[in-house]
């Protein structure tokens, strides 16, 4: 059997986003910034895709910019709204749960002196507090960026009210919602700026959009031929956005009857792993995505755990796909409290529509038998065993 | 009749690159950054493509890295260069003759203060001297950016000699090779940067190649997970990096026969429309790219000229892609000499291997025609039949 349960990596491309895609991979390669016919159609599909993001996302269709992907949308929304505000002052606000297109952006710019940054903290479910993001604000506060539902442990973040804080100040609120997008309502109320990827949602990889309020102006990242209203210059990838834009359609369409069906698959692979001793659940217990179950195993080594799931056929991750090669443990499982130790044992799960029940029961069956034959291997499980728990989780 | 003849706005995608991405949109989904079987299928083929994005320029597969586009690949490279040696002067030398993703990259960093910039001349077929870049060069000059070949009348640079230049002062030499690769022999010998677009030659939108020699080292614009060694982060396009790197290899392989195919087309459009009275080839007569045929014809609105031209089956182009909608002259016709009143009446035609000589001849019937037809409504025409043409060059 294989199980694809690395959704959060990347989803399945929706067979009915490649078949909306083919005619612009073939018959209809028009660029649609020309005038004659050919590139017409080209520029309708654009503007029928733009469209149905703004449907799909409760915003009107000049809010949507179509970008490379969600890691280029961060960079333009956080770059951008710093350049435009540099003379207000250069505070951000940011939560130790964001995705490394945030983080690292917000260090970077940190780093050459162009912003100063205040990391609220998140609870040990990784949550943030909207009152922890109002005291951090400033007068010289002009960004704060907090994602919608993080991508290693789930936990979904009160945006709406992080939102609220901000909008309250006059402050420009972004997020990143590479994850939540297609998969959990989202309200845009009080956002200001939010970046999506369409592979998380079964478009195709290399395109993302980024939506912007209006009235929210902000310079670009990438500067030519003026495409996208001057926001992101470049030859419009019409395939790729036209895939976006149905795969966004239907996840949308059929969010609420998906979730159910992605939650009964978590629900039994959340119920199979609780049962392995030491092992705990990560992210908040039910502000979670409905298809990612995370957890940590003590003295359990993640990528050896990943490596020994893919011998069994499951394609499973540990930690981001970002961060493979890295020797650090993830940053997110260090905020939310555990220990490097303990953080190296972590085994992200993440669903999709199509797995099955049957498939869950399959994981679990893996993970266990996987599981306890690492730790037969492993000098560090019979500390574990003698140990209490706590002794893996800092102090 | 149906004609395609606007290539260097985007060319069609090539069946056999199609064909190698398919399975890249369908079964092989994963993220080529995790690190299960499914996802060293993606990683595997990502680094294939590299190989042969390498060997197709010469280059070795650890100076090729993959981006969003030809516009990501020159602001990488500009920008990148600018930041990375700031500390030693901001002086940057230019052409008139650049595509919009580096001239207004370029004065969009000056208008900020990153940079100063010398935009040497150009002569009446738009080729710039390396006399007079060496000229220009002192001691703060950190970078020369020329392009390979321009995209509106496809004169081709003598970048061999001009990275020459740049190599004896120590100073980075980055081209803009988006119409000339696949379409021209390239020699990387005195070249630092090369940016690449795969639709221009055959492979899909939203693609694009940055060549960094060894050694030479910049700060990325998007930041995140470390994608690209660092330089591009962002989930790989998969799909995309496959597509490019096979049309890149079969234009390569079939340069020589493609371009003397294009060529017989290109003469038969070029003498043809030669013989429309008060027409005029822009561009260099000799140094050019073979599939592009660019003219300006007195007393004709360009955009007027390509609407005509699509009612009879004939996409084309005035001036690029890129500027439709501004009512501004294009800046490389400007720069080689022409009036602004004449400048309005360029049309630009591109060919592509697909091309052949009965469209040619289509095509000269369909332009001669709607010239003709354009100019019997025009008040302008009498002006220009009783006047001599030098009136319509700027003195």
């Amino acid at each position: 059997m294989f199980v694809y349960a690395d959704h959060a990596a990347t989803a399945p491309l929706r067979p009915e986003a490649l078949n909306a895609m083919m005619p612009f991979l073939t018959e209809q390669y028009g660029n649609a910034s020309s005038i004659y016919g050919l590139a017409l159609n080209a520029k309708r599909a654009l503007e029928l895709a733009r469209q149905d993001v703004a449907a799909a996302l409760g915003a009107d269709r000049s809010e949507i910019y179509f970008t490379g992907g969600g890691t280029e949308s961060d960079n333009i929304a956080i770059k951008g709204a710093l350049a435009a505000l540099e003379k207000k002052g250069g505070h951000v606000i940011t939560s130790p749960v964001e995705h490394h297109a945030v983080i690292n952006t917000l260090r970077s710019l940190e780093k050459a002196g162009k912003c100063e940054l205040t990391v609220v903290p998140a609870d040990k479910h990784g949550l943030v507090s909207p009152a922890d993001i109002k005291a951090a604000l400033r007068p010289g506060t002009v960004l704060i960026t907090v994602i919608a539902a993080n991508n290693e442990i789930g936990t979904i973040q009160p945006i709406d009210e992080i939102g609220a804080a901000a909008r309250e100040r006059g402050v420009l609120f972004h997020t990143d919602a590479v994850q939540a997008a297609g998969h959990i309502p989202l309200n845009l109320r009080n956002v200001d700026m939010l970046s999506l990827s369409a592979h998380k949602f079964g478009g195709p990889k290399g395109v993302g959009a980024l939506y912007l309020r209006k009235g929210v102006k902000i310079p670009p990242l990438t500067e030519g031929g003026g495409h996208e209203r001057g926001l992101r210059s470049g030859t419009e990838n019409v395939a790729g956005i036209v895939g976006l834009a149905k795969a966004l359609a239907l996840a949308s369409e059929n969010l609420e009857a998906d979730s159910k069906r992605v939650a009964r698959v978590s629900g039994i692979v959340k119920d199979g792993l609780s049962r392995i001793p030491y092992a705990h659940l990560t992210g908040h217990p039910d502000l979670r995505l409905p298809g990612t179950v995370s957890f940590v195993f003590e003295a359990v080594e993640g990528e050896s755990l990943v490596l020994g799931l893919d011998a069994k056929g499951v394609a499973a991750s540990s930690g981001s796909a970002c961060s493979h090669g890295s020797l650090e443990p993830s940053h997110v499982l260090l905020a939310v409290g555990l220990s490097h130790e303990v953080a190296h044992g972590s085994l992200r799960l993440s669903f999709g529509y199509e797995n099955t029940p049957e498939e869950a029961e399959y994981v679990v069956k893996a993970v266990t038998e996987t599981v306890a034959a690492r730790r037969a291997m492993s000098p560090l499980w019979d500390e574990a065993k003698n140990a209490p728990t706590e002794r893996f989780w800092r102090s």
